[in-house]
Parts: structure tokens; C-alpha cells; sequence
């Protein structure tokens, strides 16, 4: 149970890119970090207008000449103070991450990044290898992850509740792009054009979340060949998908789907994942995220609640409200943030930890399957080697 | 609203081939067939054990010397009588209904038979064009079509409530034969031996369900390719497979996906179909055939209830009972043999019907897929021309 | 598992009164006794307007001279016959039951009632004494407690799943009669009319249903007293109540509260029974009858669904269809209907039965429970003693 | 939308008492307070256990000196300060609340109290003179009315979506206390035993919030009579009960049902509140709190959900992320928090707030309530006039 005690006598100094004023993410970055004293937000870049950016930092209480006009700037002038920040947060659209998670590692910084990572398995092996050099950690915010039920399955599998794996079905599907509301919405904008948005929509920005999931649920998996079926129902989005199907088939035999939809009428997430294995299977939603089925064949489907005392108590640990009140999205993060921070002063002091979190090598996996969709899916939606 | 009153002077003379004492799916034929004095039952080869046939005949009331052995005495001992049946249902193994459903139109009859309809198009269109020559109907029991909010969600498709309809998704996914229960029961084993069961176990058994329902809700879409991918778990069942992923393109540019399995432990079922259009999507699920789901996107979820006032009239026509007190599999079933008998009536009279029905096309239409699929399959789960 | 073999060389021969074209309920009566071949319908007099009644019976495939003009001429035609009828369902308005009923059981005729069996406890138990004179069996259509859940959830009680049974809520609660629909609708109006209705319309007409359910589940509690409050709001409707609360205390200290309305707007049926031991609780709702829910505090809710191998053998032997696939109201009349021709069959040959259904017994305790709130009620919903 | 910035140049100082280390609610006071920078933790005496108290004090960055020993300690080195607090949290076991209040209030501080504000409605008067006399504001803390749909419902029954309001029904009915779990559990010993809990338990400790949520929803409405009967189910918590059933009698002719239980085995919460209308009703439920059931009769039930652009603008003005991903209890009481905040900040500017919060009166009427229901259990469950 966290009662808001922070982990450190001293919070993490702690700065942003992007993630202004009217941006969908900025604000569950700080919230998550802010909270429990483990993070103090001190700089920032917050907004690609520098004006707009730093308005908003003043009214975050930052220093106005901690406000700065672009992480460049940033970097620079934190890398000169006694108090510089010790970690960046960058929630800046795609095409950005790269070149900023770079900067910001070899300026000394430890790094949360947004997903997807980069565009190419290439970059990511580059921000790997300079983390490495640097030994500084990325975290990358695949929220969904820190909802504890989730850690609750990885355990349940790991335990051979569910026997050997045999399928797993994954979807993130929402409708809130049925017709070309990008018109409108600059945030939709960027993420339906190649350029700012990578090699794919839909595939990149959503469904990796599940497939994300998967990877913690099921850590010893490895995929061996995928097909991807795309298709850009609004027109003006080609050659990005507002659809994609992708199998896959694991080394083990297990096979996979995922089902990643912006065009999803009516549907407000619809991210699931369902893993079945030759006894039971476990069935999460992103929606009702205090709940997790667990469906033994032959037996009553059973409804796991967060906070019970039947969990592992590893899923337990980072309650921070009883059981039947329902955390949210939030509370996810939090987590995250919490083992980010953790994971950030283990490194400073040159350990590592025993516990996971969506760190560099997930975030390169979810750049390695999107390489690898839009590979299939370029050929006709052919079988292709994972690689 | 239905009220039992039967729609003609004298009901049709009926008799089964199959659906014994033990079958799964014998009573369900028998108990829609019989409701509202529709059907008569006066003959019947109930069993392939010609002794356990007659007893369980004579349970159901039915005389003695028309208990028969097998299916070619009845057709012909029956042909000779001056009250002999008029129509017969097949309720057995698959591998059996082409000879059964051939013979029986060529004596005369109108046919009832069980899915899949026979192991190939060749068959199938054999079939079609004995009945045709033979002025008879072919009703096939895609059960699940009978319920009334599946003509709503044709009717509503065809309003044009959805717009354009872009993805279709489908699935019929238990989990009753995670492991080789066929070993002990009978009604498994026939289902994974191809002799028995055709080139499909889990395709052709329980995918052609709501590949139906599509058809159904969208009758001018065609499938254009698709490509297969199919599994045996439990791997004494192959080359028949307990799970299968299809893929559809149709020709207007929308996709589908068909979830087929046996082995997804805890589902009961798992039959639902969504189909999502540019502005809304209709989801139905068989475990809750009372409800129906339309998402209008932008607009709150709406679930839509059998008997209700909003609904199209055809689609309250044959409530039994007032909304709100749920019918189930049985009511769907008795809908379908009703317009079964009103078929096989107008066809007597040389007149066609104006509404729908799973007719021999429908049958054709499932075994052409399972065909397509498992021609897919077997090339490697590759993309093949639907024909 | 029921296949639909008779239990009878001989089908019971049986005639309704009431239950006719356009009633409510009269088809569900037809269909659960037709199935099965343990009733044959031979007789009856349908409608209050007798052409009518007769004009439908034909439909039925009754005999012209068995389709009576009322009930009197019915059961005077039919005792001179060799051949006539040997039970008699009542489907009429409340306010003929009592008389209708004491002539049918006079007449020689095992009798199955709609509920509320009469107006007065005085009357229901001069049919008890009737009846055991006669030595003819009185079913009353509880229809609900037909669903095998309900037999489930008796033994599990009983059993001791549950610990010692705290409290019990009830509730059925739809919204069809939010407003005057009664001006339109024939089905609706004499039910809010004291004079065709009885002393109750929600209590009498709804009410009942979830309190012989928990009749059914707890067999040995005893209302020590209770409370009532009623409604009327729907104005015109005075002074018969659409809606009400009653509370309720049991000999053993456990408590108990029913919902009745009519008028709940949006809701379909809201039946709903929640009983609540020391250790667990049950809840079944009628809409989805084939789910009960099973909650051990300190564990994971479990959802049992009929036809499951987990179930006791008792609520699994009347199964018609496999699990998963829903049954619904009409396979629980038929269960019924199935233990009323056993029960019938039994007392002609002397015999009681070793099985449960809704008999006199409980016709009488539902017209003592709305004597008994009505008593309350009417002095101010006070606390009464029952009797 | 709530991007985090504060509403002010300066976050209110503010002091917690109580909501130490271990207790249940003392982090969501401060998680929903600290969120935004609207307040600042510069001091508090968050324990019984002074230095236990004290401990925790400075892992939550509290300054050595501003870690109090108790609330008066506090109150008095807080008002000699310069920088001392302006608000304070009181986040202790009940029976200390009113006094706690009141030094509170005459130190001149703003208020945040926990329900039950106090034991009587003559010490909730009391508070009240005092808050009216220091010009200072109490806030109580029904955390689950801040949820964003409990506003939209407000809003469409002021606007007439559902009619004349009819019937009002509420739950909260957990199942965690089915045994005596007080025994090892310090949070629930304390709660039921009358010198520290008041003069009942769930009544007051749960009861209260839906009821809250009622008030909400329906501003106007004025209860006239209420009746209680109440259980204590486990015995050693006589005379306080751990079951109560409460009717209401509004002055409009309406209607309500309370059902408050700490044994209702096996649920999470249960807290739910139905409203009905003439037209329409309102269903919403704490454990799904992004979403509101509206259901029209005669028209398909609809699910609204948070955060749709279909809502009123004042229930999306909250959102602090998009639709579709949940939000928690956390938001709720951080939106209270906000409003808090305003509230406090235009008190002290001589200003009243246009909005709605839990304030005193709340706090009063919570405690009336009470007080009513518990003198009407006393005297046997009968119906007594509301004072
Ligand atoms: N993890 C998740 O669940 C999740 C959810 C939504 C978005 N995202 C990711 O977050 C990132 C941002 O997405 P969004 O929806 O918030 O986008 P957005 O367009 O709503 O906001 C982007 C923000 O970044 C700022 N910005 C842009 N370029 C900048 C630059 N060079 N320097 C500084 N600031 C800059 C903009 O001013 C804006 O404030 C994307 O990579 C997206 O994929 C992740
Ligand atoms: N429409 C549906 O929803 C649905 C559901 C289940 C089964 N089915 C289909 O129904 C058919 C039967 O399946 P089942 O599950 O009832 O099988 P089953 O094995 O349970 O029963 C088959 C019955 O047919 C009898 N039989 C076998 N060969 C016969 C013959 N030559 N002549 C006469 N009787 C013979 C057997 O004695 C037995 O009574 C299959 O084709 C199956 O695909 C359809
Ligand atoms: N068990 C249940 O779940 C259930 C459900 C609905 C109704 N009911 C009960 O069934 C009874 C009938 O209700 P309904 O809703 O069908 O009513 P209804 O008004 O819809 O139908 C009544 C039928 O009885 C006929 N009738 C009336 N008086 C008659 C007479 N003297 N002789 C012969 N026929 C006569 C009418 O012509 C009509 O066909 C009522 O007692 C009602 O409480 C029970
Ligand atoms: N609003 C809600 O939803 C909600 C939920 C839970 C509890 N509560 C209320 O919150 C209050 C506290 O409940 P809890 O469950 O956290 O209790 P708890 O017993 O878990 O915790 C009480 C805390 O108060 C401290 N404390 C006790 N007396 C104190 C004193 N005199 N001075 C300073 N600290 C003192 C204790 O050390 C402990 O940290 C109660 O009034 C309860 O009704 C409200």
C-alpha cells in the first residue's frame, strides 16, 4: 500500500518536452510524477511555440528562467547548474522522440519517452547503446502496463495457472476517428502523417499498447513470423492505416492476433488482451481495469478485483486506495513513474533492479513490430520473418 | 406476436434421419419443428442403431411401423404411402448428409439439413440443382439466425444506420475442447476425424455460425480473398484444427475477421459479430440474443431489446412473449423451422416467399468458405482468390 | 438431459380457460405443456368472448364441439366423456381464478392456476381443502422458479454455501406502466382495477414472482412480520398500488426486502433475487437465467452458467440444450409443466412426488404475503404480525 | 480540461490531522489536495502516535518543526506564524471531528472535515455559527459526488429529462465486514463502537454517501418521513448495526429506499443510486463511475460515458483525460479538492462560488439524517417525522 511517502530524501529534479497546455498526455506525465514526492518539476520545454510553453511553466510554478524556448536551450543551460535536472520526460509528437531522447541522454540525463520510441530498429539500437554509455535509463510510457492486475497475470501465467499458452488475442479499437476529424484536431493531424507519425498510425500508436501487455504478461515469447493487413478506411490518411489486423506465430507454437482500429464506431478503448492456455484463460480491459477474468475450463468464470488479499502480493503493493474503489489511468502511471524513479537512483548508484517496467528494450520491441507490420503489409499482407 | 396457432389446416408430415436419444442436436429439431402444430412427426430413422432408433421413436409417439432401420427404408416405405411424410430433417454426422439430403430430395421431400450441408461446392451445387429439378426447399440450420434481432440488425444495415460498412468481425470461440475430450465422447470424436467430419473441424463446425449471421445482416457483400490460418492444439486432432484465424476482403473494400475455436478455455460460447460502419456499429453476442448493441459514434451506446416497440415490425413478428422475459436457442429455432414450413407450402403451391431463410445457397455459401479457408491453410496461411 | 421422449404411454388430455388470442400468457401455458408429448390440448374455452375462443381453438386444431363456449359448459361436456379431459390450466383474469379453479377440481380435474391463485387466504384455502378431497394436484404458474438455477441455488443453501442466511432482496421492478397505458390496453387495465385485480395490482402481479423464488431457495423461513408501503403513481390507479416496498423479518432474525413496480422506467423486468449468508451470497437475474452469481466473501466473484458439470445433478437433469446456449422463460414453463404431469400422474395413482413445485402451498402463501402488506399498508405501512 | 496548472499564484498552506501512515483515507486527502498546486503540506499532525506521526511527517517533506503533536499544538505554532496554514484536513476516527472542527474554525482556519462532520445536528449547527461567524469555509469530503457524471445527472434532471422524480434508490453495500473483523483490524474496531463511531455504524459510515449523491442530484427535494430498521448482524456490534434498510417519504410525494450493509458478502462496493422519473431514469455505480445509465422508457437504454463531447460542459470541465481511458476515485476527490480550493480562496476574498461542493450543510444534513434514522430504529423501525 503507497501512502504518499516518497522513496527519496531528495525528489528527482525533473524536467519536460513538450506536453503544453492542450496536449493529451502532458498532463498524466506530470501528475504521475508529481505525485508522492519522487519527482520535482523544475524546467521545462514545454510547447513547440516557446511563448505558449512558457507561459504554461509559470503557471506550473516553474521558474521563469527555467522556462525554456526548446530542449536544446534546456539541456544547455540545466547541464550548467548546480540543480540541473537529473531527468526528462519527452511528450512531443514522433517524429521528435528520437532526436530529443538522444540529446537528452548524452546530456547526462536519465529519460521517460513517449511511445513509439523512435521510427526504426536502428535508432532504437542507437538510444540503447547510448543509454548504455551513459548508464542512464529510459522508461517508455506504456501506461496501461502499471495497472497492478496486469503484473497480477504475468505472475499467474509464470505460476502455470493457465498451463502452456497457446493464443493470445489483443485489441486497442476506438471509434474516435470514423471520419477525417484531423481536419480539426492538431492532434490527430500529426499522428496521420508520415512524416511526424512514423511508418504507421494505428499500428504505432495504439496498438502496441496491448502488444505491450503481452510482453509483460508472457516475457518469454518470442515472435517468429507476423503478417499485417492495413487498410485506411478515411482515404486522405494513406498510406497510414486507420485498420490493421496482424497475426503472429510465437516459437513455442502459441499463435496471436491483434487488432489495432481508430475507426472503431461507437467504442470508447477497447483495448483487451486475452491470453489462453491449455487450462484457463485471463482477460483484461482496459476500461474496467480493477477486473481481471480468470476462466478455468470446466469451472465457474472467476472475476479477480484489485486490492484483494487473494493476489500475488507483488499486484498488491502499489494499492493506494482498498479494493472496490476504483483507480484509474492515473494510478497506472504512477507506478510507473514510481519504478521509473526507482530504477533512475538504482542506476545513479550503479545497481539495477528486481523489478520490471516498460524500459528501452520495450521500447525498441515496439518499434521492431511495427517495422515488421508495415513490412507484411506493404507486401500484399504476406507472412514475413520476424526480425 | 406469435400464439401458437398453427398456419395451416393440416400440419406438414415430418420425419428425422438422425437427432437420436443422446444427440446434441436432435430435440432442438424436434421440439422447433413441433411447436404450433407447423409439423407433424410421423416417421423417423433416429439412429445409426436401427434398435435404439425404434425405442426412442416409439418415446416420441411415433408408430412403430414407421420407426425405421435406416433413412432408405424410410424414403421408400414412406414414398409408398398415401400419408407418407412430406418433409425430413437431417440431424447427423456431417459425412452423411449429402448422400441423405440427395436421396431424400430425390424421393420427393423437402429437406431440413444440419451444417455444413455437405464437403464440397461440387456437392453443394449438386444439391441445389436436385432441388431445384425437384421443386423442393432445403432449409439448413443456422440456428442462431432465427433471432429476431439479427433481421433488426439486417434491417437497420440496410436503413443505411451505419453507413458504408467497413470491418466485420466474427467469432464463435468455446473452450469445451481444450483437451482430447473426444476420446470419451462419441458426439467429439466424428467431429476431428475427416472422414467423418469434412476437411474442417472447427471451420466448418462452429465458424460458418456467424460467417452466417454476416450474410444475414449483409446480404449483398462478397467475399473477394481471404487467407486462413489454422491450428491443432491438441495435436492428435490434426490435420483438422481446433482453432483458425480468416481474413476477408469483400469486394466493396471492406475486411473481416472470423475467430474460430475450440479451445478457448472458459468461453461458453463466444459467438458475436460486430459490424462497424462509417457511422455506427451493431454488435450481438448468442450468450444475450435478447440485446443488441448499437453504437452511433459520437453518441451514447444504445442496447436495443427484443419485443420493444423501436424495433423494425418483421423483427417483433415472431415474439412469443413479451420483451423483457428472454427467449433463447429454442424460439430462434422454432422461427426458422416456422419459415421452413411456410417455404416448403408456397414451393407445393409453385410460389416463392418474401422473406429470408437459410436455404440451400446458405449451405453452399458455408461449405465454399471452409473450402477457401482450408485451401488457404494448407498453402501456408496464404492469401487466396475466393472462389 | 431432456430429449423430448414422453413420460407417458398417454399424454395427459388437457383444456385451458382463458389464454386466448391476444392474452398474455395463454401461449406460454400451450407451449411448455405441448412440449414433450406429456399433454394434449383437447379441449377448451379460451376467450371471455366465446366466438372468438372458439375460432382460435381450431387454430389450435381443437375439435369443433371441445372448443366451449365457458368454462361451465367445458367442464360439464368434458366429465360426460370417456375421452375428456383429465386437467384444466387457468389463464384468466385474477378474479375468476378462485372461481374457475373450485369447479375444475370439483369437476374431477388436476388444475394449474395462474397466480395469484385467488383473492383471500380464505378462499386458497378452501381450494387446498378442495383439492386434497378431490385428491387432484393445483400447480400454480410461478414460471420463473422453473429455471434450473433456481433448484441450483436451493441446494447450494441448503448445503450450507452460503452459511446462515442473513438477508434476502427481492425485486421486480420493470417500467412498461410509467403512465396510464391501461386506457389502451385491455391486458393492463383490469389489472389496476380492485375488482378484477384483487386487493394488490404490483404486489399480487409482480411481487410474487422473487418471493416464491426465495420460497424455493429458503424452504424453512418463516415471515415473523413485515411492512409495506405503497404507491399509487399513476393517479388513477389509486387505490391499487405500482409501486411498493415491503420489508420483512423471518423467525431466525434474517431480514428481507421486496421491490414491486411498474412503473421503472427503462427497465425491462428487473427480477432480481439476492440472498446473503454469512460467508457468501447468490443473485440470479431473470433476464439472464442461464448466470448466478456466486460471491464467498474473500474470493473472486464466480458466474455459474447452466449446464455446467460443476452443477448439482438435480439442476442439470432438465437441461434441453447444451451450455452456453441460452435457454429461456419458455424452457423453464416447460419444466414446470414437466413436474406438474409427474405430479398429476403420481396422485392418480396415489402417489406423492420427491421433487418441488410451485403447488397449492404456494399459490396460498403469495395471496397471504399481499393480504398481509396490503394489511399493513393500509394502516399507514406499519409493522404487522404475519398470518 | 484540467491540465494541471494551479488556479492560483500561491497554493493554499494547509495542515493535515490525522491520515497517518495505515490510514485508509488520510493519502487521497492528500493526493487529491496536492495534485495542481493548489495546496501546499507545510504542516500536520497526522497520528495519535506523536512521533509515529512525526515519522511520517518528514517522508511526506514536512518540515521537523511543522510535525505537531497534536491538532492543538498545531493550531496554536501555525497562527504565530507569518507563513502558517490557512486550511486544514481532518482525516480522524469520527468522534473526534467536531472538536477538531471547531478549534479549526476559531484558529481561523478553512475546513476540509471527513464524514460524519460530527454526532449530533446541534454540534453540526454549532459549526456551522462558527464557520458563518470567521467567514471560513468546511468542506466534507462525499469523495464520490466529485465524479464528473454525478454533475451531468444533476443537470438532466434539472433540465426535465426524466420528469417529476418518483423514486429514489440507494445502496452501499459491502461485504468486507461478514465477520468480526474489528478484532485485528484497528480502522473497523473503532468504527463499531458508539463512543468513537457515533451513534450508528453504516448507516453513517456508508449510508450517508449515496445519500449525498441523492442530494446532488435532486437539490430540492425535502424528506418528510423516514423509517429504519436496522441489524446487527455480527452481535458484538449491538447496538450498532451492520444492516439497515431506511424508507423515505419526500414532501413531492416521492419516494426513496437507503439499503446500507457492511455484509453483503462478496461485493466490492455496491454503492449505487437509480433515480426515477415520470419519463426516464438515471443509473450510476461507484465501481463504473465513467459511466451513467440513461433509460427512457420505451426507448433503448443508453450508457453514457465521461468525457463525451454529448455531455453538459460543465461535467467534461473536469476531465483530466480523454473519454474512454478511467478516470478514479482519485479525480472525484481531486475535483472536490479544486472546488475546495476556489471556495476557500473566494471566502477570503468575500465571495461566494457558483458552483457546488460538500460544504456544511452537507456535513448537516449527513448527520441529521443519522440522527433520524437511528431514532427511528430505536423505537422499533417505525416511521418518524424528519427533523
Ligand atoms: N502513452 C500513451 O498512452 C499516449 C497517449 C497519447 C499520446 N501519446 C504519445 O505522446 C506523444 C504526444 O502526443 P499528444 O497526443 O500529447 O500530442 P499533442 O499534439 O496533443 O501534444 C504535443 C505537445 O508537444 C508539444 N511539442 C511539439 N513539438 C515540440 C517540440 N519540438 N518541443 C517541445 N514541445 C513540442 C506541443 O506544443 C504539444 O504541447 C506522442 O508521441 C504520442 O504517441 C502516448
Ligand atoms: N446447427 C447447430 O447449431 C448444430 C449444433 C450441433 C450439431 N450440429 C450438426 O448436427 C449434426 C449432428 O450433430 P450432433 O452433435 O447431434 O451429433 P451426435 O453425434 O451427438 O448425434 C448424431 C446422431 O445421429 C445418429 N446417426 C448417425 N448416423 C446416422 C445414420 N446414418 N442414420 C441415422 N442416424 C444416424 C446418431 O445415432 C446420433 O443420434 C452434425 O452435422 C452437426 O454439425 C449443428
Ligand atoms: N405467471 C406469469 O408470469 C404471468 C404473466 C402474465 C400474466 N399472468 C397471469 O395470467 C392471468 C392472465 O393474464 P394475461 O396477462 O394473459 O391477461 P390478458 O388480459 O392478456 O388475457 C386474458 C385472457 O383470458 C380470457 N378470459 C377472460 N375471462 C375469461 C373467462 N371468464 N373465461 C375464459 N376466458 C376468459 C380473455 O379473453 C383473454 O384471452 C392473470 O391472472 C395474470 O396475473 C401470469
Ligand atoms: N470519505 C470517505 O469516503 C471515507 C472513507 C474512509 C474513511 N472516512 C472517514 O475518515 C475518517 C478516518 O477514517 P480512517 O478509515 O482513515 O481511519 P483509520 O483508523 O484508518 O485512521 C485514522 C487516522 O487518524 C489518526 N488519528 C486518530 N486520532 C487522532 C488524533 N486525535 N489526532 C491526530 N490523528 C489521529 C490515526 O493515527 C490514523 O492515522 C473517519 O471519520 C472515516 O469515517 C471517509
Amino acid at each position: 500500500m503507497i501512502y504518499g511517502a516518497s522513496n527519496f530524501e531528495q525528489p528527482i529534479r525533473w524536467g519536460m518536452v513538450g506536453g503544453g497546455l492542450g496536449s493529451q498526455i502532458g498532463y498524466i506525465h506530470r501528475s504521475a510524477a508529481l505525485r508522492d514526492f519522487n519527482f520535482n518539476l523544475v524546467a521545462g520545454a514545454f510547447d513547440i511555440d516557446a511563448e505558449r510553453g512558457r507561459d504554461f511553466g509559470l503557471r506550473l510554478h516553474v521558474a521563469p528562467e527555467r522556462c525554456y524556448k526548446d530542449y536544446k536551450e534546456m539541456f544547455a543551460a540545466e547541464a550548467a547548474r548546480e540543480d540541473g535536472i537529473q531527468a526528462v520526460s519527452i511528450a512531443t509528437p514522433n517524429f521528435t522522440h528520437f532526436e530529443i531522447a538522444k540529446a537528452a541522454l548524452e546530456a547526462g540525463l536519465h529519460v521517460v519517452c513517449e511511445k513509439p520510441l523512435c521510427f526504426t530498429t536502428e535508432e532504437a539500437k542507437e538510444l540503447e547503446r547510448t543509454a548504455a554509455a551513459q548508464k542512464k535509463i529510459v522508461g517508455v510510457t506504456y501506461g496501461y502496463a502499471g495497472h497492478q492486475l496486469i503484473d497480477q497475470a504475468r505472475r499467474m501465467i509464470a505460476n502455470g495457472e493457465l498451463g502452456a499458452v497457446r493464443i493470445v488475442n489483443m485489441q486497442f479499437a476506438h471509434g474516435f476517428h470514423n471520419v477525417a476529424v484531423e481536419a480539426n484536431t492538431p492532434s490527430t493531424k500529426w499522428r496521420v502523417d508520415p512524416k511526424y507519425a512514423g511508418p504507421s498510425y494505428v499500428l504505432g500508436d495504439i496498438g502496441t499498447h496491448p502488444l505491450y501487455l503481452a510482453e509483460v504478461m508472457l516475457p518469454d515469447l518470442k515472435v517468429k513470423r507476423l503478417m499485417c493487413s492495413r487498410q485506411s478506411f478515411v482515404k486522405s490518411r494513406a498510406p497510414l492505416e486507420d485498420n490493421a489486423y496482424t497475426l503472429m506465430e510465437y516459437d513455442t507454437g502459441a499463435v496471436a492476433m491483434v487488432w489495432s482500429c481508430a475507426v472503431n464506431c461507437g467504442s470508447m478503448h477497447g483495448q483487451k488482451i486475452r491470453v489462453i492456455g491449455e487450462k484457463a484463460s485471463l482477460e483484461w480491459w482496459d476500461e474496467q481495469p480493477n477486473q481481471l477474468r480468470f476462466e478455468v475450463q470446466g469451472e465457474p468464470v472467476r472475476i479477480l478485483e484489485r486490492g484483494m488479499g487473494y493476489l500475488h502480493p507483488e499486484a498488491l503493493a502499489e494499492d493506494r486506495i482498498g479494493g472496490g474503489h476504483p483507480e484509474g489511468l492515473f494510478e497506472a502511471w504512477s507506478n510507473l513513474y514510481n519504478r521509473f524513479a526507482l530504477a533512475m537512483t538504482a542506476a545513479d548508484e550503479g545497481q539495477g533492479v528486481d523489478f520490471w517496467y516498460p524500459d528501452i528494450h520495450a521500447g525498441l520491441e515496439g518499434v521492431r513490430w511495427v517495422e515488421n507490420c508495415v513490412r507484411s503489409a506493404d507486401q500484399g499482407a504476406v507472412w514475413v520473418d520476424y526480425k
